[in-house]
């Protein structure tokens, strides 16, 4: 399998975005993107997501060149314009004055609107958590899954996020889907026919089924823990859509009209400042939260971006290695 | 069954909270707590934790006049120190401020401090849908639960709510323990001698396990929604804890020092001010979240307070049915 060190696969990623004409803003900031799934070990969220950023384009799905608005919309609310571009070059344009906000009044909000979406959120809550802030990210996608007790795709795989600072180490940060599972999955199993295991999804009737198949074309697929994953997501649709003026999963869908491009909706994220929160007492009280983690740790407990940070640390040294049809794909794409 | 009208067990609280030395305000306020448990059918959180609030009196464990202290923390963010009281009235002391940082700011957060806690979390949530604000809120609790991967109790229940207002409807609330399961429903299964179904608790080597004694006694309880779950019930522990200046569920634990009482530790509260987010398309983006509700029930999918606003309805009309044994105990408690 082809091995690229970091800074082959980032040159790579930049060629290939120059080449279909963005502009160098988006150049920078999606290599990034990629390239950090990529070292993390998130493939799928890794230089193979070019092949759909490429074909968005190509649909016209995207502006490869959208500059991003920022309004300041209350003194503890920002809102960026994406302007039909990808989401990373809206957070950028809003990360200064949301960081600005969150210091001075303890808590605040970014609404990124009308952006087009596939970055992890961890990116961007490693960002907040470089500046000290305590962040919260959530987004819907494209309508694939049942709320609890219903048969028909209305919400989206919904991500939330968490990001904790942590003084001299990587920060605590989860990031998952509220799906039960993601939906290449499903897509695996419906092309090795093996059957899927219980809870991932539903027939046209709401009730569970293992075929994959009837789930991907008929049914559903379902969120996680039951009802109570189901509220979380509807949460999601609720806070980063209609709340920041965006569309849910199912207008996503609507929007998207076949087209199968990368999702255009908004993201919704919060910023908390533990100084502001704590004044002189942060320093005693995050040593609290360092002694969970350790609590943690002691019983056998994995926190949750230790794969990830494994993942980088071992491509910081010896790089990455792609799959030989990915490196092809992604040659072609140079032509 | 005796049957009480809603103003019969409002009185029947009253007295006996005024009986045992509480001041007014907490009579009033704990009694309504109570009385409106009862009333939508949640009797875990009804007249029944009368029994546990007046334990807790006697054990020394609540202050019955403590006057709640409200602190202006951040442009964003107000503190209430409750000094040892319940947490009913430092809610309320802080609930103005907190809906006028909210309206100025957009979004706004409430830090409720050394509390007594034992109320459920939508009763806040529906004060603050009411105002017309989006309201999140979570606290610890204590030490029962471990986290994904381990084995001894670290995590409290550890509920998470959430509200959003609805123009001419009650609101749209949800309001989950982040565990598996409650507590009690694994008692009632050591009594009964039945096994307990998978993912509610691991044995000691964190195995999972099925025997409710094992579980209570040298295990532990599990989060709902394996590690993802875990994630989330971490995530309250550092933002209801450590953000806020307060106890961990396990601090919490090791302050309760075996005295059964009910828990002493802080909360969180988040509001949003969809006004402040929209402007003048508030209207119209409220009304896509409505579309998203009818959405979910014309899949035949419930919302997740429908259960309870029926409760209330028929209590309205027809008063609370509690056991003959739990009317015994609460005269017991007038002597």
């Amino acid at each position: 399998m082809p091995r690229l060190t970091l800074p082959q696969a980032e040159q790579l990623a930049q060629a290939i975005l120059r080449r279909h004409g963005f502009s160098e803003a988006y150049v920078q900031s999606i290599a990034a993107t990629v390239l950090a799934g990529e070292r993390d070990g998130c493939s799928s969220h890794g230089l193979w997501r070019l092949l759909g950023i490429v074909q968005t384009l190509k649909a016209g799905r995207v502006e490869p060149c959208a500059e991003p608005q920022v309004h300041d919309q209350a003194p503890g609310v920002v809102r960026v314009d994406a302007r039909g571009g990808f989401s990373q070059l809206a957070f950028a344009a809003g990360l200064p004055l949301l960081a600005d906000k969150a210091r001075t009044n303890g808590i605040a909000a970014l609404a990124i609107n009308h952006c087009v979406h596939f970055s992890a959120l961890w990116i961007e809550l490693e960002a907040l958590t470089e500046l000290g802030l305590v962040a919260l990210a959530c987004n819907p996608t494209q309508a694939y899954v049942a709320p609890a007790g219903g048969s028909r795709p209305l919400f989206g795989t919904n991500p939330i996020a968490f990001g904790w600072p942590r003084a001299g180490q990587p920060p605590f940060i989860f990031d998952f889907a509220t799906s039960a599972i993601a939906r290449g999955d499903i897509e695996l199993h419906r092309r090795s026919g093996e059957p899927l295991p219980p809870g991932w999804g539903v027939d046209r009737q709401g009730r569970p089924s293992t075929d994959a198949t009837e789930v991907l074309d008929q049914g559903a697929m379902l969120t996680f823990g039951g009802h109570k994953g189901s509220a979380l997501s509807t949460m999601i649709e609720l806070i980063a859509g209609p709340l920041i003026g965006d569309l849910t999963s199912l207008e996503s869908s609507a929007h998207d009209a076949g087209s199968k491009a990368l999702p255009y909706h908004g993201e919704l994220l919060i910023a908390l400042d533990p100084q502001r929160f704590l004044g002189e007492q942060a320093a005693q009280h995050l040593a609290r939260a360092e002694a969970l983690f350790m609590a943690m740790q002691a019983q056998g407990a994995r926190l949750p971006s230790q794969r990830r940070y494994a993942a980088r640390a071992n491509s910081l040294e010896q790089g990455v290695e792609i799959t030989q049809t990915l490196y092809d794909d992604l040659q072609a794409l140079l032509d």
